[in-house]
This record gives structure tokens, C-alpha cells and sequence, in this order.
């Protein structure tokens, strides 16, 4: 119950800080993906420890960022929209917390890889599309989460499709690898498994986009048709 | 704010309604898991097709929920215990959401496997035993989400270890066939994504037992050593 002014004042400063941690946790996830990315690449194996190390920061956040809910939401008592804003934010980095989770994933399948095998070529270059969509799509995600942007939200649920057709091509590619030369199995498997950790930043980043669109339009979007979606940020 | 005791009585009415469907959307999941690796194992495809068209029921379940507990956050504005429980709901119920999507998932490979190949006896045991543990992971995660128990939740994030254990046999056994036979390839990787899908469930059910005694005890243990749960919930 806002009493004043002032509380009021307050509260709104609340809710601003949760929203830019949030900013703050998306942006150390996306630069976890980043480096285990470049670790993948490079086959810089202290890249790939330092990944893995970080991954209790994103954990970190997201324990603090639910605790700064639910205390708002004890000591305020948000109203319709406010609520709708602190309950994305709780799914929200739910997501982000597994994106981390993903990242630090890669690095440890990059330091198994580089650590018995060698990656060839062709196999970082379809990751590295694929990788490209994924990260895109999280950026955009979190933009439309700061600017409640209901276009960029509906184009981000979209392009989870390319990043599942990117995913099956890299499935194709590799099964002609491991069929044409059996001894590449073992790392193929392992580039499989990078492939899908990418495939489920995209899933997350999807995620993301319709929880905006929930807050924005109060409308639950999850499970519903792409052409839904359009139609709901169209109206 | 609880103005007299009808109204109290009225919200305790809504918590335990609330909780019962949690149940009802985790016996529905649990189902589903269920016929998945029944058709898995049967190769009937209908019940395959069957899976696939429930998945929508499971989606229902999640976002009325959801609805029922931001409804009951406006206008209750529960105090901290109530609260806690309220937030668990809202996070288990996307972990739920997400086990039947592996279930949908597990449905979805097995009509792949038997319109084009069949599924050689071996494969099916490892993945049989591992989804036993996953099973009953799930259901003692709900149980001791209906009973506030601490001592089940804890084991439940213990046995988690044996489903990664069990998958990491099932990749190596499969591996092998790879090897001696790489006409198996295909098949092999669609039974290693169900082996994945699987090793999922069992993360789900580690996520949601988390969130039991976060609920109990009020204190965080995601992301915390398994000693340090073990430690909590005794204390």
C-alpha cells in the first residue's frame, strides 16, 4: 500500500534497480557465452577453466535478484502490472541462470575436446552460425526486456526457428563425419552436445521473449502459435 | 492484510487449492513420462501420437497456475512463509512444464526410431534402469513437495548423481555400437537424445526439490554442494 510521495518514489527506484540487475546478470551471461565460444575456437583451455569458474557469479545473481523480489513484492504489495513485471523477472532469470549453466558447459566439452582431439574446421564453422543466432536472439531478448519492446520480443520467437534448423543441419553434418569415418565418433558426440547446449540458449532466449510479452501485454503467450504472437504484439 | 477470519480461512482454502493442482499437474507428467517410455519400449505409435497431443494439457496446467498465483499474490499479499510457497509453486510448475516437454520429446524420437529402424534389446535396458531413477526421482519430488520433507527433497538432489551416472554408461555402450556397427549411427543418436531427455527429468526433479526446502527452510540451496544441503536439512 503506497501511503506518500515519497514511498511511492521509492518503490519505483526499487523496481528500476531489480530491472537493471537483471540487465546486469543478462550481459555477465552473454559475455560467459562469448568466451566459451572463444574458447571453443581457440582451444585456450585456462579460457575454458575461467568459464567455468565464473558460472557462480550468474548463480550468484540470480539467488540475489529472487531475494530483491520476493522482497518487494513482501513489502509492497505491487499491483497488477508491477506484479506482472517482478513474476517475469523471477522466470526471467531462471533462464539466464540456465544459459550460464550451458555456457560453462561448452567450456568444459572444449577442454575434453582439445584436451584428446583436435576440432576440425568445417565443425566450428557451422557452430559458429548457429552460435551467432543464439546470441543474437539473447541480446535482442533482454533489449526488449529493457525497453518492453513487443516487436523485437515477437522477432526473437521467431528466430528460434532458424537456430533449430541450424541445429539439424550441424545433426546431418556430423552423422556424414562419424558414417564416413568412424574414428571421429567420440568427438563428434562431443560437438553434438555443444551444438544442443547452443540450441537450448536459443530455447531460453525464446523464453525470455514471451515472459516480455506476458508482462507487457498480460497476455500468457507461452504455447501458443507464432501467428498468435504476431497477432497479440500487432493489436 | 488478513481482516478477519473468514477471509483467512478463504486464503488458506486458495494455498491448498493451489498446491493440489501442483500435484494434479505433476500426476499428469508423470503420466506422460510413463506412456513415452511405454511407447518407447512397445514402439506403438499411437500412443507415440497420443503423448505428443497431451503435451497441450501439461501447457494448460502452467500458465493456469501461474495465474491462479499472481491472483492470489494482488489480492492476499501474503506474508513471508506464504509467500515463499507461492514463488515455489511458480518455479516448480516450469520445471514441470519443461519434463513434459522431454516426455512430448522422448515420444516424438521413439516414432522416429520405429518408422526407420528398430531398437536393438541392450539399449533399451541401460535406458530402461536409468528412467526408473528419473521416475521416481520426479514422484519423491512431488511427494515431498506435499509433505514438506526435507530428508526426501535432499535425497532426491543425491540420486540426480546416479541419472548422470547411468547416462554416462548409456554414451560410452553407445559409443561402442557406433564403432563396431556405423550403420547404427542414426538410431544411436536419436536413442542418445532420449538418454538426454531423460537425464533431464532427473535435473527437473533435483530443481524442484531445491525449491521444496528453500520453501521449508527458507533459505537458498541452489547452486550449494550437496554436503551443505545435507548439513541444512538435518540442522
Amino acid at each position: 500500500m503506497m501511503n506518500n510521495e515519497h514511498t511511492s518514489k521509492q518503490f519505483e527506484a526499487e523496481l528500476e534497480a531489480v530491472r537493471a540487475r537483471v540487465l546486469q546478470m543478462g550481459g555477465l551471461v552473454e559475455e560467459q557465452i562469448k568466451l566459451a565460444l572463444d574458447a571453443l575456437i581457440s582451444g585456450d583451455l585456462e579460457l575454458c577453466t575461467k568459464v567455468e569458474n565464473n558460472d557462480h557469479l550468474v548463480n550468484a545473481q540470480e539467488v540475489g535478484i529472487d531475494e530483491d523480489c520476493s522482497t518487494i513484492i513482501a513489502r509492497r504489495q505491487p499491483a497488477a502490472g508491477d506484479l506482472r513485471m517482478l513474476m517475469t523477472v523471477v522466470k526471467t532469470i531462471t533462464d539466464l541462470e540456465r544459459i550460464g549453466d550451458e555456457a560453462a558447459k561448452i567450456a568444459r566439452m572444449a577442454k575434453l575436446i582439445y584436451s584428446t582431439d583436435r576440432l576440425q574446421q568445417p565443425r566450428t564453422v557451422e557452430i559458429r552460425r548457429m552460435s551467432g543466432i543464439a546470441l543474437e536472439m539473447l541480446r535482442k531478448s533482454l533489449d526488449a526486456f529493457a525497453r518492453l519492446d513487443l516487436a523485437t520480443s515477437a522477432e526473437v520467437v521467431r528466430r528460434d526457428q532458424h537456430v533449430d534448423e541450424e541445429f539439424r543441419g550441424v545433426l546431418r553434418q556430423l552423422i556424414t563425419f562419424m558414417m564416413e569415418d568412424p574414428r571421429t565418433i567420440s568427438v563428434s558426440i562431443e560437438i553434438l552436445f555443444i551444438a544442443k547446449a547452443i540450441e537450448r540458449i536459443g530455447d531460453h532466449a525464446k523464453n525470455i521473449s514471451e515472459y516480455v510479452i506476458y508482462m507487457v501485454k498480460g497476455k500468457d503467450v507461452r504455447h501458443v502459435t507464432l501467428e498468435e504472437i504476431e497477432r497479440e504484439v500487432m493489436g
